[in-house]
């Protein structure tokens, strides 16, 4: 078990020792172990060794000049320089909070960036200042819209987050496919088969080999097929890397850079790096704050008291399992699994630092 | 068959009939009539009898003061007045696309409104101003959330319209269900089963049984089963909700207004009317619009063009289908099933006009 404050300030070292500037560290490595905090394994310090290999080969630019290219009353576009994504993704978010403030909603899409961390982290940072929080990502082409045999799509998350006022806030996080790759990585590690409408062979086809996507396969976007609603998977998936990409001048869909540093970049770029897109909405651009808020948790009281299915099975709240989570871990720390152990280990040495 | 010209005057007449201005009897027969033209025939004239219905409960002001009781440089929200959703919907759209013409973006969250149309014709408003539209409404509770028994969400859609430029634009229009209720109805009228994934039965348990809805139990959420992401489903269901009635002061969840005239109001109302959400982005908000609309047709070109699994399944861009339809219909015309052809002779007859 380590600590969050443990593992923050290990990933902190690290990113100070690749030439990030103080402040860029600290933010990085927050939002980096804030994953592993709220039980996203997959997008926590298990990534850090993949962050250092993009900037080994040249993919991060550890000291860049984050600037506002383009912008409107409510809107910005931002260039990331090639930032780590850690790092653009809350100074982009914070623009558009400032917009907000002004013009009641702020809206940023943003070029040149890389994998941002957990969606959510973005969003939620709109919720002490009393606004709705949005962000998005496109990603790694791994999805394949319906009816196609090509990866076309990333994940593509989206996430919201809303205040409430006695109630916690309501926090959605959720990858635009079926089930994110992360957990098909758990069921490969275990030897299990995948549930129907996860993924498809190579050739297009329905299939449940939990291997499917690395032997040349797709996730599939949410539905899992035409005649369960994939369509509307697809149009979600498409929706988040259009806001991402096309607005701002990034990669789109088959281009967007891979994560891994192995696979190469598209050798006819359509735009420069990654895409993100941001949201912030002030709650009293709309409705009084004590108002909205009371009325957000009679939805949320409504809605987590409503009859379900039998006790294990209670309905929950867009963003209950994370925060239960982070409860468990800031008392109890972060599990690590041995390989990612044993990654951050090597990390530590290569670094002459301690784990 | 009918042409869109007939059946639009028929729906105008039948609104000035009933109270509505020209102007208002003119928008709303054409949302209405647009579902028809788009193949989308559960959202076209087929309701026409509901509205009807509707307005003989008192639940229809023909005359409403539609007004704007908040706002802010993006934002605004809008009192409907209990006016018909047809033509409150439009009128807020175009606060939003004035909003976005000052600030870049435009957002309206209405409240005290009716069943809007289809949530396409809304949000492709914004194409012809070069910009991207956005809509979306609360709806008739139908739809239980995942683990739950009880129906506490409307099919709740989502619409973007995004504008290319030589290619025709992105228009997305999807039920938050795996399925829409139209299409759970022509399945029971031709006495087949349901897929897995689109009902529950009223103790909430999977069932492919099409009546299910009608028998007590509910519409499920995109996914179908958690299992297969129908938690996301119902984030997204809940986002809708949300953002058109807590937004504005509107009915939320299971206190949404239900379309049937048969069904009761709830008698602990949580706010007016039903609920919508309208966005507005201004493409050169982002980027100049004829960059933007080269790398929308190349986007539209690269997955249109993809390898798919057969001729039979080509892969399609959101808006495809209805667009098609759209073709054929303006000149085959629009047929009609027998049921709603004599529902229309019906209000022909009672108001004593022509179909």
């Amino acid at each position: 078990m380590y600590s969050y404050q443990r593992l923050k300030s290990f990933c902190q070292e690290v990113f100070l020792k690749i030439g990030c500037p103080a402040e860029d560290a600290k933010i990085a490595s927050e939002v980096l172990v804030s994953a592993d905090l709220r039980g996203v394994d997959s997008h926590g310090v298990a990534r850090l060794s993949g962050y250092l290999r993009l900037y080994e080969a040249d993919r991060i630019n550890t000291t860049p000049n984050i600037r506002v290219i383009h912008e409107t009353p409510s809107t910005a576009v931002i260039d990331g320089d090639k930032g780590l994504g850690l790092v653009v993704a809350p100074f982009a978010m914070k623009i558009a909070m400032q917009k907000a403030k002004m013009a009641g909603t702020g809206w940023v899409s943003v070029r040149n960036s890389n994998h941002y961390g957990i969606a959510g982290y973005h969003a939620m940072m709109a919720l002490d200042n009393d606004m709705i929080g949005l962000s998005m990502t496109n990603a790694s082409p791994l999805v394949a819209p319906t009816f196609s045999k090509e990866r076309l799509l990333g994940t593509n998350p989206i996430a919201v987050a809303i205040p409430a006022g006695k109630q916690p806030p309501f926090v959605a996080d959720f990858a635009t496919t079926t089930a994110a790759n992360g957990k098909l990585e758990v069921l490969q590690r275990k030897g299990e088969e995948a549930p129907e409408g996860w993924v498809q062979t190579k050739d297009g086809l329905p299939t449940t080999n939990s291997s499917a996507v690395k032997e040349g396969g797709a996730l599939l976007p949410l539905g899992g097929s035409r005649e369960k609603g994939s369509h509307k998977g697809y149009a979600l998936g498409a929706i988040v890397d259009i806001f991402s990409a096309v607005f701002s001048g990034a990669n789109y869909g088959p281009w967007a850079p891979p994560f891994v540093s192995f696979l190469p970049l598209a050798k006819d770029p359509v735009g420069e790096g990654l895409g993100h897109f941001f949201g912030a909405m002030r709650v009293d651009a709309f409705r009084s704050t004590e108002e909205f808020k009371s009325h957000m948790d009679h939805w949320i009281e409504r809605f987590r008291n409503s009859e379900s299915l039998d006790k294990e099975k209670k309905v929950m709240i867009p963003g209950d399992p994370e925060r239960e989570m982070e409860k468990i871990r800031s008392q109890e720390g972060i599990p690590l699994l041995t390989p990612v152990e044993k990654d951050l280990q090597e990390i530590a040495s290569k670094f002459g630092i301690q784990l």
